[in-house]
């Protein structure tokens, strides 16, 4: 497997994760360090894989279950990091509409194991025409 | 200087071409090339160095200037790549109290001119007590 498809791999094993609220898989994902960070959308930035895993553990065992359509996925490689961006489309069931989108960073680390998260950063994209009124815009 | 200090600097010099809207200093602090990419609070991701310029053109030329107050700041390098996080605390004049609070993450690459930015993420963090209704929500 190339370094592409085991970035998308270990990109596409992120979101199974999530969507099944599986906390042993999702730990796995990640490369387990102080280096791991984490920004859910409107959240303030957790660091290090004690505090990212403890919010995975409180997402999965009080939030909605949900659904993604990854879009638009754009993979960099830049030596033993891998950059990943991508659109999350969400919805709360299989065949349910989209309730909202998120723009994602993903920053792998190339570990013995293989591509391993150290960041998951995931912002919210406004919808067509809706102004973030309470947030500052930069435009 | 070391490593670190570089790409504080770095940090900084973004957070200055921001402040004073200063388009070309705002260039400098980009790689220039097909993999710069920024994401704005609310924006779809926008890719390549022309697009990321035209819109800090557009936020120039049309937005309202900005005070950024920068905390947090997360360090970590990476040999040729650094991360760096932290959060933007912005207010709409000098001694303006803050309006918002964006949580960011940068990747800067070393290049022979000095770090670089390949990309800026910046996402609304909610103020407290606040829903953010119209948004998925992870917990």
């Amino acid at each position: 497997m190339d370094d592409r498809t085991a970035v998308l791999a270990a990109n596409a094993r992120f979101y199974k994760a999530f969507e099944r609220r599986d906390l042993r898989a999702m730990g796995e994902c990640w490369s387990g360090t102080a280096g791991d960070a984490c920004i859910h959308p409107g959240w303030e930035p957790l660091y290090g894989n004690t505090a990212v895993m403890e919010a995975w553990a409180n997402i999965f065992a009080t939030g909605v279950p949900m659904r993604f359509v990854v879009a638009d996925v754009v993979v960099q490689l830049l030596g033993d990091i891998a950059r990943v961006h991508n659109v999350e489309n969400i919805s709360l069931s299989d065949d349910g509409e989209a309730v909202g989108r998120v723009a994602v960073t993903h920053i792998f680390i190339r570990r013995p194991e293989g591509w391993r998260l150290v960041l998951h950063h995931g912002s919210p994209i406004a919808a067509e025409g809706e102004a973030a009124e309470s947030e500052p815009e930069y435009h």
